[in-house]
């Protein structure tokens, strides 16, 4: 056996094992026979996962409890009285999603805390001095937080929990929202009983995610400090044609709503190649894209699409953006079809705190590992919780960059040396070494 | 109220009237809010249509009977033990569909059979001699036919009923053909109860239809003779791409099959406009296109399309077809995915019988109706019969040549104008002009 990450770091081989065992545990939930989960937002499979999450949490002593839409906390108090940190991130998947992304996240900050819990106990016990900046005295309680529906595919939008938390998207707006067969999120939170009306005033947020990229797997990395989110837009577009019969239409007669939408995946690409010529500083997608009626023999009269562009550079982002525009009025042109543009979610490009990261930076190099800052493409809830409290993001390696897909690999290795990090950086969050106990909670 | 075509060819206005009146009944069931119908094959509207047609019949006395892929045969024996000739056409609809597309032609067709039966029975009551063509005494029986699934839209292939009658495709093969929920086409018709064991040999086959374009409309003329199909390349292509975050992952790590079916879609409209430059000779479609997992947040990994390329010219059908083939090649280059060609259905361009043409002619000069000749862009069920038996296509005019649409019409006076030439063909089919008695029956 080599010598890991964590064993450097002075991890006890039991802290591991108990770690990769619940990590193995947790990903039964709505295992695919690809290797992968499906646990889609407030489905069975997402409904058994945050059970038996809160059966884990509870036989360590936390209290947990639900908020309206569903966020699921699980408390430790540390401090009686005292403000709160939280840690998180979230149990849902996509649909055929892989099992570490979020899951890896919440499982995590539950055994930092866990790990933090026992070393205070151990210190009162032998009734030792701290030893160390991970054991000093708290000052903050942790809550570790399962955000509902970071993924957005069964319910629009993405980050639902974490928006509502941060004041971004209204709870009740959130409750009417209705999955593709019409189901509420009010209803499909019911039927899986983790609700409730329980709020939190945090201090401080920190999250690690898996990287879904391959920079720190290219560069030998084990830590990936995240400095900043790209700058996202995403757009629901409707493209409205005529329906017509495929064979007897003429050319010069067809307003073909499905021309008009492959024009624009395509277009959206284009624009993704021609801006990214130097550093690719411009990523496009179309994820979703629904064709009606979709029968073999008619002209589409209409399909729905997503598009979405990003980039770290806002100006780029904007010109980006515009060029996007200028090509759907070109394509409306030519496809003879209307084209709407419905609801739109713009995330500005974002620094996070940087006292944060210089804290992650001293945590890493306390533990002797590597790593190294990056920018987040995907969102995740940090990009929400940064906007009303300090918050630090972290990242651990993807193999080969592979994400939302089975095959979503992070090694055990550089997984436990991510709940290394996590519970010295933590510990040192609790001890007041990232923002003041006496810090106004918001 | 002006002279119509059918007051000027003698037809009464009770003639007139009661075929005006079935119509509208008829488009009763699976009515649509937008003036349209959906009867997709096999489901409950199309049940309910399909008995609804055998109670018109069987109040005229015609025997109705089922074949195992449930195709309807309404018997109207005229002359015991003769051979019988068919006219038909299909009630089954796209979903949003019009009102005429089909079921025009088999209720113009049974409306021919009753004032063909009601003139002999005329005749035989006076005891007076035939005064023309369409009152000489039969030679023939006439099968007034409902093809099954002729839009092919819940089941696929199209023209289905028509294809397995005329030994192109296997019963149990279609039996087992399942629609997207999984439901056999064998499943389905036991649930509407429409299906038998009958067989049928005929000597003949006659259909009218809604022209689907506008040539006749643009033309001025009341009556299209269908000289021709075109030919058609259909082709079911899977494009296989690998599924990944549509945030995280760089561009030159996708392998993006949404991009790579849009762009077939894009290039397909590319080769009908560059062929079609001088007479628009080449027309190509795709109706079908569905996208997995089709998730906001995810690249796709797999997206099914249908993709046909029609066109009057077998050489330029060709040419189309190679250079659509070298297209796929170039997009799997830039999509970074694999398309795979899965089924196809290629249907040559075929002349209808020449001698149908020119007795189709006769019969409406015979009225005094306007008529052309025209190709057909879009399948029939008698481009199966045409095949298998001498066959004689008509057309009628449609609005605007909308197809497809729940705004499709065809006005009354034209559908009127067509169940009158109908009955003068039929008359002079069923008398002999056509084909002999004494042909064997296939």
């Amino acid at each position: 056996m080599t010598i890991t990450a964590s064993q450097q770091a002075g991890t006890s081989n039991d802290d591991a094992r108990s770690f990769l065992h619940d990590f193995r545990s947790m990903s039964t939930y709505g295992a695919t026979a690809g290797g992968g989960v499906d646990r889609q937002a407030g489905t069975l499979a997402d409904g058994q996962t945050r059970n038996w999450f809160r059966g884990l949490v509870e036989g360590h002593g936390f209290e947990v409890r639900y908020d309206a839409v569903g966020n699921q906390f699980a408390l430790l108090e540390l401090v009686p009285g005292a403000p709160y940190v939280a840690v998180g991130s979230h149990l849902d998947s996509q649909p055929l999603g892989g099992r570490f992304d979020g899951a890896y996240g919440v499982l995590a900050g539950a055994h930092a805390a866990i790990r933090l819990k026992e070393r205070m106990a151990a210190l009162a016990a032998t009734g030792a001095e701290s030893s160390g900046a991970a054991d000093a005295r708290p000052l903050f309680n942790i809550a570790v937080i399962n955000w509902f529906n970071e993924e957005g595919c069964r319910f629009k939008p993405s980050m639902m929990g974490s928006s509502v938390f941060t004041g971004k998207l209204p709870a009740e707006k959130v409750l009417a929202t209705t999955d593709p067969s019409g189901t509420t999120v009010r209803e499909a939170l019911a039927a899986i009983g983790t609700v409730g009306d329980f709020s939190l005033d945090v201090a401080a947020y920190v999250e690690i995610h898996i990287e879904q990229g391959r920079s720190l797997e290219d560069n030998g990395l084990a830590i990936g400090l995240v400095e900043s989110t790209w700058g996202a837009n995403k757009y629901e577009f409707i493209v409205h044609g005529e329906q017509a019969h495929t064979g007897a239409t003429v050319i010069a007669d067809r307003h073909d709503a499905l021309l008009g939408a492959s024009s624009l995946v395509v277009a959206a690409r284009d624009i993704a190649d021609e801006f990214s010529m130097d550093d690719h500083a411009v990523i496009t997608s179309c994820g979703e894209f629904t064709v009606y009626p979709n029968s073999p023999v008619v002209v589409a009269n209409r399909v729905e699409l997503l598009v979405d562009v990003r980039s770290t550079d806002p100006d780029v982002l904007a010109a980006a953006d515009a060029e996007l525009h200028r090509r759907v009025a070109q394509i409306e042109g030519r496809a003879s079809v209307r084209i709407e543009r419905g609801a739109e979610h713009v995330w500005a490009a974002k620094a996070y705190d940087e006292a944060g990261l210089r804290l992650a930076a001293k945590s890493a190099e306390a533990l002797d590992l590597t790593y190294g800052t990056v920018r987040t493409l995907a969102g995740h809830d940090s990009t929400n919780m940064k906007d009303i409290v300090p918050t630090i993001m972290l990242f651990v390696p993807s193999v080969d960059g592979v994400s939302h897909n089975e095959k979503e690999l992070t090694n055990d290795d550089d997984m436990l040396a991510g709940v290394d990090l996590l519970t010295e950086l933590l510990g040192r969050v609790v001890a007041g070494e990232f923002v003041p106990a006496d810090r106004p909670s918001e």
